[in-house]
């Protein structure tokens, strides 16, 4: 842990085949009290040899030092130095594979043709087939066009692909499901529903990451009936955990949530996405505060009393949740007395969480605590294996109840790597869509008794050996 | 491989769990001259036992029998029977994995966040570098509206996501590649234009599946200049296997290639694709006759002198090239002594090739021979490795050209399993591509002098260990 702690980074050396060329470079690394790590052979020639070698330095300004020095010595010379992060990513990080071993004529006949004839026919007979016979029932489209991604202004399509395969590969890990990027190159809401409309049944379900505030609304719902569930990110899931998150705030700071006026500075998707879940949760006073013109009209439909300033929400909300994106917006004498104060802006929040706490805040946080990671990955996998037609309040609600459930003792939220917490949020989910209807798996025909003892299995298994070979 | 003569079916039974009743089973598929195959168990109760019985027979006649009787045996239920093919591919054949472990922070950091945005930050200030931070150099989307699929009138979407994914899955297992099936909810060609110019940042290659014909020349000229390789299989990798194919049967049948004037009944986009490569291949004489307006327009624009009937074209014709989707088209007298004749139309031929030696041609075949299969994995890996921008004709003709010096002895074209072609493939393509200008790829700095001696490797690398223990 304490190479960790340190600055890790990789140089590109191209050295003269010659003995002792090493023993200086690795001299100048001791001399700036760096460490040598990792020395991999990149190419071998009979001239040169190409290596990468990891650096530890207490800093960049002793690595910088120690490169400038490295390219001093006699047949060195630095071809490139990078940071590890990049070179972890090489590649990529996520993959299509065949799960069967296709490398025979035999086996292109059953899993190519005329196998696959036999498939297409049964699906196309009856289209709920495809969930039998491809992986269509495990996949979601992971979806964006970037508008809102990371803190770039105008991110290129290409760095978006390169967070959605970060995505796909964290969802892949936890849960087993097969994300699949797709980068929309078209920020126009109509050409993108138009888009999903022609593309959909590529996928089992739908998740929007970092789409636009203002359109979110529209795109949400005009693709709520294409009979898969299509959500926002941003709004949906974000609500979800943030409600989770505020279910134990509340008790370990010993407030009702249910009878506490709760306050959105900000009322983008995201702020959105919360009050649908408080509102359903029960929380009937909400107040918000937005200069846009269309937040206060998404506030308007859904009920929240528009307040005229910062000062008169902050004044009035014992729960505050801003999502302004607008460092510094809360000043000290803002905070009201008791106040709980939840920040998610990035990459800086409204006031920092110490300061709110100075000014009387009974609790404050910034936005890290609310990932949306905690609640994707059972949330996909519930819908996908209830097989949900959409997703409704019952299976949001149940999702963050469990969240709040599972975080332990007095933490506000779970670990992501926790374990079992994906798989107790997906078994929520499930139960809540079918308990609503919307599930169109047909339930297994679970036997009424399930042997307790493992010696029932054996003794019936040991009467099967038996008879298999009669 | 007798088994594999036979008829396999699996039936799922529901056993009372005493003993005999297993016996029971046995003893109704001997009597019935049928065997047993795999017995799997799928569910363990304390009254039930159900299980999965791979049973071998005759015919579906014995085993319609089997069923029967075995129904009437006493604690027995037969709960379903399905044939194997549909058991093969239940759960789907591809699945998106992680390439790499993320189960604990550390990890999440690294790809995740915040790793994820050292990656997006670099790739948004060089769009390159996706191709060396994510897989995207390495994943094509495999995309159809499935209109001509099959032999299916009107084939429903679902039907159309299995087809490609078990192209997807033989893709993958042939060469590695991710292949993503998306599935195309339109038949209009600007809507499908629209679509592609929206999502192509998500692949590193199109490849279309079962277009139209009629709308495939303008899908595939308004997509030209994507910056990726958009390539329809029906036209541009049955033409190369087709051309391939033709090769070696002019040189096994004593033809001069360059001098035969060939005919194509039937003019689709998979005609225009033949017709396309014969023409860069030097093939001046290219005769054609078909009924559509569109086909006739085609014929026009790509030098094709338009006959007016069958007959006409069967007289002139030294080589028949026949996509007419019209089984028995051709007659017994409209063959021509000393003709060649391929046959793509599916699922029978214009004349049967039996029948048309008979007739007096010199060689004839259907469509089975050609297979797009032959040359798409090596096609797609070249332009991927060479990150081309498009393909071009030379890329195509040199796939061609190798394709046919890959068949072994007599034989007309290599076999997809054959050891090694797809990478020859690859290589021929990859290198016209660097030709042509179309790759992006810089070239790697490759020293002048690669040790040809192992020796020369170890004695480096044994300098090494010392250094770095220094």
């Amino acid at each position: 842990m304490n190479k960790v702690q340190r600055t890790e980074r990789v140089v590109r050396i191209k050295i003269s085949n010659v003995p002792g060329a090493f023993g200086k470079i690795a001299n100048v690394i001791g001399q700036n009290e760096g460490n040598l790590g990792d020395i991999k052979l990149v190419r071998m020639g009979k001239k040169y040899v190409t290596r990468d070698i990891t650096v530890y330095t207490k800093n960049l300004l002793y690595f910088n030092k120690i490169i400038e020095e490295i390219g001093q010595i006699q047949g060195i010379k630095v071809i490139n130095h990078f940071d590890n992060i990049l070179r972890e990513h090489e590649g990529g990080l996520i993959e299509v594979k065949s799960k069967v071993k296709i490398d025979n004529v035999e086996k292109y006949e059953k899993y190519y043709m005329p196998g696959m004839s036999a498939i297409a026919k049964s699906i196309n007979e009856d289209r709920d087939k495809i969930y039998d016979y491809t992986n269509i029932g495990n996949t979601i489209g992971l979806i964006s066009n970037g508008s809102t991604m990371l803190d770039f202004d105008d991110p290129n399509e290409e760095a978006t692909y390169s967070v959605l395969e970060s995505r796909a590969a964290v969802i892949n890990e936890l849960t087993n499901i097969s994300a699949i990027p797709i980068v929309l190159s078209t920020k126009d809401k109509d050409s993108i529903v138009k888009t999903i409309k022609n593309i959909y049944k590529s996928f089992g379900m739908i998740i929007f990451e970092d789409l636009n505030s203002e359109d979110s609304f529209t795109i949400e719902s005009e693709l709520s009936e294409l009979g898969i569930p299509v959500v926002d990110t941003n709004k949906t899931c974000n609500g979800i955990v943030t409600l989770a998150g505020l279910i134990n705030i509340s008790e370990l700071n010993s407030v009702d949530l249910s009878k506490s006026k709760v306050g959105f500075l900000g009322y983008g998707s995201k702020a959105s996405g919360i009050n649908m879940l408080l509102k359903a949760y029960g929380i009937k006073e909400r107040i918000g505060f937005d200069i846009r013109e269309y937040s206060k009209k998404r506030m308007q439909v859904e009920n929240i009393e528009i307040k005229n300033s910062i000062n008169e929400l902050m004044e009035e909300a014992d729960i505050v949740i801003a999502t302004s994106r607008k460092a510094g917006l809360i000043k000290f004498g803002m905070v009201k007395k008791g106040q709980i104060l939840i920040m998610l802006s990035k990459p800086k929040p409204e006031i920092e969480p110490e300061i709110a706490i100075k000014a009387g805040a009974r609790y404050a946080t910034d936005g890290k605590i609310i990932s949306p990671l905690l609640v994707i990955p059972g949330l996909v996998k519930g819908c996908l294996l209830s097989r949900a037609k959409k997703l409704t309040f019952n299976m949001m609600l149940a999702a963050a109840e469990k969240l709040a459930d599972l975080a332990v003792e007095d933490s506000v939220l779970p670990g992501i790597f926790d374990k079992g917490i994906h798989e107790e949020v997906c078994n929520v989910v499930r139960q809540a869509a079918i308990e609503d209807g919307v599930a169109c798996l047909e339930e297994i025909d679970i036997e009424d008794e399930v042997p307790k003892d493992i010696e029932d299995i054996f003794e019936s298994i040991k009467g099967m050996d038996l008879w298999t070979e009669a």
